[in-house]
């Protein structure tokens, strides 16, 4: 997916908002800011959202020396979601279809914005997404694909989210390798983030090579690439990870939140819609 | 009013409003918008946000070579205005204290946006504000000024919000002398739009020999700079001039709704909040 020019103003609201994690001082914030609107011109067009979205977290880092802003984010994160772990199995293992209501709650999973919800709200917008119709739904396929496939690649998204998406490998029997950022970039999960959310029961994890919010193929490692080019099905989480991936030619399904204007358009749904959607 | 962190991203959102009114060329928006990207960091710290804007919206003007691009707009806002106009003025005439009315009236037309609303929209917009308290409440001391006031300086704001200015106008037995920009920005009211809404029926004409979207003091005319050296009462209406205007010391009343977070904070309300606020 193509950077939207939407994408140009939420990239300095997000270099706000993660400065605002770093310091109080206004000033340093406004400099890191004005170092963002100078490198925001030299981006290619065609660069994808988790392309700059990479070199402006890479650049917050190098200005401040904070690598990993969101850490103690990332960990009330996942300690939130397991909290509620037990009752999300209870109500996968209650209901009709397992691999339906898991997948749906990996998407719910995606959904929550941690930072602000209490538990009880986490609890209640889980509800809410599983409730809510798919805007698109490619699950049939999904579920047919699952069941067939020998080999999945499962890439992992937000801290915190890993819990749910620790469900719904737990309903898949073939062998799952979970793979996550290489180094911090927001509050994407890194190794120690799948570790707390208790993803090695499940999964193997495996790191990308990659530093970007999103999976671009040309920043992860050969290793990485040999895992996806061999896999049967490749299960993506996220909008980052849509943004880097959509148009390749690989056999890649989308679970997703479409949490902002640009990714909707370009899924052809709107916000707030969830989304489990075939690549191609 | 100083300029916040968060106007940065909001003047990237306004140039890709305002362009997508002169062009369907994503291109040439990018284009604008990396332009702006540049020009940023150059504003200095403790510029107001109406003076980073004058910079953003003559950048606009000047790489594009259109002087006006709300122009279309601004006379369908005037239109609208004119045509709920007779039925405000028998508002005014029924209620209880007619100056209060009309003042929340005139700082109805501040919180309308004319671009998406329908007409019964606009009537509903308007009604909703009158039954709201306000933010900040110094009218007791406003109709006082204004009772006792001998040369009174009204600040015009945006087009068609002009009609709503004269229905405050027409309360007041004191000249006034009503102030529009000289040259056109965003859709602020410049002198034609002030003659379509009927203000010279009500007021005298004047222009302030700014450009910007508020009245920067040292962009005005010094024959404007006399005029309200000279004003017992000036009545500033919207966000642009309170940014501009707001710490200094004249004889102002700011009329406005807080349309931002950033305006909020510094008046210390909520956005949404309707404000009458004597300076100082």
């Amino acid at each position: 997916m193509k950077v939207c020019l939407e994408c140009l103003p939420c990239f300095l609201s997000q270099t706000i908002k993660t400065m605002r994690r770093i310091t109080h001082d206004e000033k340093a914030v406004r400099d890191v800011l004005n170092s963002v609107c100078r490198i925001l011109p030299r981006q290619p067009e065609n660069a994808t959202p988790a392309e700059i979205g990479r070199e402006v977290y890479r650049l917050i880092s190098l200005k401040t020396g904070v690598a990993d802003p969101y850490r103690e984010l990332k960990e009330q994160c996942t300690r939130r979601a397991l909290k509620i772990y037990p009752d999300m199995k209870q109500r996968v293992e209650r209901s009709q279809d397992r691999l339906l209501t898991a997948a749906k709650m990996a998407i719910a999973g995606n959904i929550i914005d941690f930072g602000a919800d209490t538990v009880f709200e986490l609890e209640k917008d889980v509800e809410a997404v599983l409730s809510r119709p798919f805007g698109i739904n490619h699950f049939p396929d999904f579920a047919a694909s699952i069941k067939s496939a020998g080999r999945i690649v499962y890439l992992g998204d937000n801290a915190g989210e890993t819990v749910f998406d620790r469900i719904l490998i737990e309903e898949i029997s073939a062998p799952v390798i979970y793979t996550v950022r290489s180094a911090p970039v927001i509050n994407d999960a890194v190794k120690k983030d799948a570790e707390e959310a208790g993803i090695p029961d499940a999964a193997r994890i495996e790191t990308s090579g990659c530093d970007a919010p999103g999976t671009i193929l040309s920043k992860c490692t050969p290793k990485f690439r040999k895992l996806l080019g061999k896999a049967d099905v490749i299960i993506s989480k996220g909008q980052g990870n849509y943004e880097a991936l959509s148009g390749k030619n690989l056999p890649i399904f989308f679970l997703l939140t479409a949490k902002c204007q640009a990714v909707a358009r370009d899924l052809g749904v709107v916000p707030g819609d969830i989304v489990l959607k075939r690549a191609g």
